[in-house]
């Protein structure tokens, strides 16, 4: 047996994002062991793993006990299961208290407002005083909220009064009439190292991303430098150790920050292709403390579609067309159950010629989810 | 349980070839499946396999009948092995009857002039005639030589006949005073759909190829051309499916074919970064027959390095170095026990000042076998 030198990483969850993992550890040669709900996870399919809850302190530690560095791919895990890990000498990276503002939005509008950055007006609200915001106002699940769930637009009071019934405690934050929605990835490294990306249009559909654009198009380069100070701001304020999405509202000419999450995420796909580095193999680098990689583009733009589950279920066959309609298509499967709306996959194209990048790459989703027939 | 549509593709071999399948799979949604000779190989470490014999017709069948397709990683198994699957109906990709000229010197020698593709002057000697060929000339096995394995510079006779005891029957080639060497990739699937990518140029030392550079510097436009037409003409006229290296001697201006492996080949690897379609994943939508990617390059230049095992064992930490010297440099480790000589790993760079990337990649090869030190 050789390779002791190897770092093994643990990674709680197994799926899409862990499965984009799997990769650049073989690369770098870095040993992946996944903590999975299933086995049938997306990317428990394809690298080793172990079953368990990981809700249960005691199954975690055991299995970050045999882990060099344990690190996320999802915020459902309790901060408190973190916890119990770093009292016993677990290498957690992200560490709990950078952690927790991907996972409690209060928490993390409150550290933001701060330090004085960019945030809209908000207010925690449980039904005991009037709320501070005007209506129509945007009301938030604290924590366990993602593309879309757990966030209500609320029109009046009689509304918010109906959503208490199901969350005693409601982030409210007032409803911004915003130009667009942009991200930033973000890595740093225990060292203090840090690198962004360019920032990312992530276009939207009932609250879902559906397509992004990188750079993103139509927005200034004040305000691109801008969104990189926030992030790079953020990054070091919540002492991050690994990759980061700041999701951004554009509001004319200044930015609103609107979510964090301190993993690899959707908003950075693109850069598999589109950049030296990927968010994934820049997650690596930045857990196990290695010097980070070159965050440049590989070409002028990257387009990336997300693959929703539609009405169609075979997500193989349409290779047969998608491929010889376009042979630069680059396609990521996530092997999951192809369920309504749900995302299975996702497509990206990177070249200099924006419309027909974006064409291809609409064309390509809508061929794979049944939208444009066979 | 869903994914029933992607198909098993069953690989074997497991070393660094089939490792480096894993991640186009992963992305593709292709459930891969190894044939190992042990769970410690480059590629068993990542994928699921089963340890067994390639020489036993038997167990490669078993496993064989688990799998939608078969392929190689290597020529070491039988031709008649391959035959026995094909009598069972398992699906082969390339087939025993094209797989042959990789695995056969003789055999490739013959169909090549047969149809008027530029090749040495050759003979088949087991000592019973004089050698057609004039000293020194050049002595290979029949098959199962690599890396300068099975091929000797022969002065005289009496070297020749000191050879034939451990080889009865050798092919004797004129030795060539050729300029450089460089290789073609070709792929090419089950519908006659074929592509290649821009030549490569091997550099070798001790028959061992420690650097390339594509496209090739200081070779013509008509001369890579040409390469890349022999690389569709043999691949065509031996039915290939899948990808395949050419490997070629320039003689001033003129191309002689040097050997065929009708596999991912080192002189590919560049294509991972380098390329709009890897070698890795233009393979698996060969033998599937998907159509193929674009082969187009992602920069001007990319350059590739081999680390050779040397001083040096632990091949983790001089990323700690590497990577801050080179953030755009990639690494790509097999995970084999470091021994003198033997490819442990490769490394690649990619952009438009080829000096700089000659350099860059020389130094991180250095570096990691210990010819530089720490």
């Amino acid at each position: 047996m050789s390779g002791a030198e190897f770092p093994i990483v643990g990674v709680i969850g197994a799926g899409q994002l862990a499965r984009m993992m799997i990769a650049p550890a073989i690369a770098l040669g870095v040993n992946l062991k996944l903590f999975a709900a299933s086995s049938e996870d997306s990317a428990a399919l394809s690298a080793e793993h172990v079953v368990g809850n990981f809700l249960n302190p005691d199954e975690v530690l055991a299995f970050a006990k045999t882990c060099d560095v344990i690190t996320f791919e999802h915020e459902l895990i309790p901060n408190s299961v973190i916890k119990v890990l770093e009292q016993n000498q677990v290498v957690v990276r992200p560490s709990s208290s950078a952690f927790i503002y991907s996972q409690n939005k209060a928490q993390m509008r409150k550290i933001l407002q701060e330090n004085n950055l960019p945030v809209p007006n908000w207010d925690l609200y449980s039904g005991d005083k009037d709320p501070r915001i005007p209506f129509p106002l945007i009301a938030k699940s604290i924590s366990g909220g993602y593309d879309g769930r757990g966030v209500w637009v609320v029109a009046d009071e009689s509304e918010l009064r109906e959503l208490l019934k199901i969350q005693p405690t409601l982030l409210l934050e007032e409803k911004l009439n915003f130009t667009s929605e942009i991200a930033v990835m973000v890595a740093r490294s225990p060292h203090g190292q840090a690198a962004t990306w360019p920032p990312t249009l992530t276009v939207q559909r009932d609250g879902i991303c559906i397509q992004t654009i990188t750079p993103a198009p139509d927005i200034s380069d004040t305000l691109k430098i801008s969104a990189q100070e926030i992030a790079l701001k953020i990054a070091d304020l919540i002492g991050l150790v690994g990759v980061m999405a700041i999701e951004l509202f554009v509001v004319g000419d200044r930015l609103v920050i609107n979510e964090l999450a301190a993993r690899p995420h959707n908003s950075g796909h693109w850069s598999i292709e589109g950049s030296v580095t990927s968010q994934f193999e820049q997650h690596l680098r930045a857990i196990l403390d290695l010097p980070l990689g070159d965050t440049s583009m590989r070409a002028d733009f990257a387009v990336m579609g997300n693959v929703l589950g539609g009405a169609k279920t075979n997500m193989y066959r349409p290779y047969l067309h998608l491929f010889a309609r376009t042979p630069y298509l680059k396609v990521h499967q996530y092997r999951k159950e192809v369920k309504a709306g749900r995302k299975v996959g996702h497509v990206t194209a990177i070249g200099n010629n924006l419309a027909t990048l974006q064409s291809e790459v609409s064309h390509a989703v809508d061929y794979m989810n049944g939208v444009v027939d066979e």
